[in-house]
């Protein structure tokens, strides 16, 4: 029979001690390590820090409205399916509109993708929101565009790791540019829902 | 307002353009190949393919259990909400037992983690099936403990690519060296839930 380290707890604890000894994280504030040790975490790869970029205050401003119960609107369903929901502070509502009845149909008329019209029906939502987008460039994009209008209520937070080959890079890029809100990214090709996923449990709570 | 590329067909086959341009996928065959596409575009990583291991005819028996019907048992429900429902060629069963009600009973029990544990909850279910692990070591460390008994059923396929830094690596190699059924990882501590739903959805249909 395989042996193997069965204690969930001591298991989390070595791999963060192995992430700690490996990964140069000494850019990162006390509010922001702890997030950058669970994204690399969820990742398998050190190195990954080197993208990650924080605005000034974004960690504490994305944990104080989940503390005050923020929502927590989510661009894919692997990402509102992985938060740990015991790790919430506020029994935080989250929300994926990507199957929202309709989001085809909004899709067609917008001439964009379902993952883009899906954040269309995050108005309504989006005031003092913590904002995960881990899949699509395009949900992003728009979302970006939607802020450009003053009138659009403000996120409180956004953490924005669209993954991939197409446009990924670039929505990242505007997002730290426009800074609607404070932000989150990591830089380039990489993200992903299991990165978006750590940021947001690192943030709902400080227990490791 | 920003610009960027709304139809989703195009972003695909110009993601999958770009990761032929740049990956080395030479050594894979014509079977494999559009596996390890979609993995590195899960990824958003040129260069995992160094990483990718089929054993012999992994990739045709697992299509082949597809298309006759094989339940897909997955360790996590970031992996299990992520296979996209269309791409399925029989309407296939998807199963996480994570949640199931008594898994964490089961686990202090058994003295091992609620992962390992649920994947005790597949047995009735594990005759023909392809696994797909994603998220923890100790799931697929259990698996192939369970399948050391030869009176356990045989799944059809394992994609076994949990991710991390305590036991990921090892799990990996462990079932490379039992092989108790064709399977499909990444070495090292690279792998995680998105990898393996885009290898489940390319092994599910040839389309891209």
């Amino acid at each position: 029979m395989h042996e193997y380290e069965t204690d969930g707890a001591k298991i989390y604890a070595q791999s963060f001690a192995t992430i700690r000894a490996e990964a140069d994280l000494s850019r990162f504030d006390p509010d922001e390590e702890p997030v950058v040790v669970r994204m690399i975490h969820a990742a398998g790869l050190v190195g990954l820090e080197r993208d990650v970029v924080f605005s000034p205050g974004m960690a504490g401003a994305a944990r104080a409205a989940l503390q005050a119960g923020a929502p927590i609107l989510c661009d894919a369903r692997m990402v509102s399916e992985g938060i740990t929901r015991p790790r919430l502070p506020a029994d935080n509502r989250i929300l994926c509109t990507l199957n929202a009845p309709g989001v085809p149909e909004l899709a067609a008329g917008m001439g964009t993708t379902r993952s883009a019209a899906a954040v269309e029906l995050w108005r309504d939502y989006l005031a003092g929101a913590v904002v995960a987008i881990g899949n699509a460039p395009t949900a992003l994009f728009h979302l970006l565009n939607m802020l450009r209008d003053p009138a659009c209520p403000r996120p409180a937070a956004i953490i924005g790791c669209p993954v991939g080959f197409v446009g990924a890079a670039e929505s990242k890029d505007a997002l730290m540019a426009d800074l609607p809100a404070p932000a989150l990214i990591v830089r380039g090709r990489l993200g992903g829902s299991a990165i978006t996923v750590a940021a947001i449990n690192a943030l709902a709570s400080r227990k490791e």
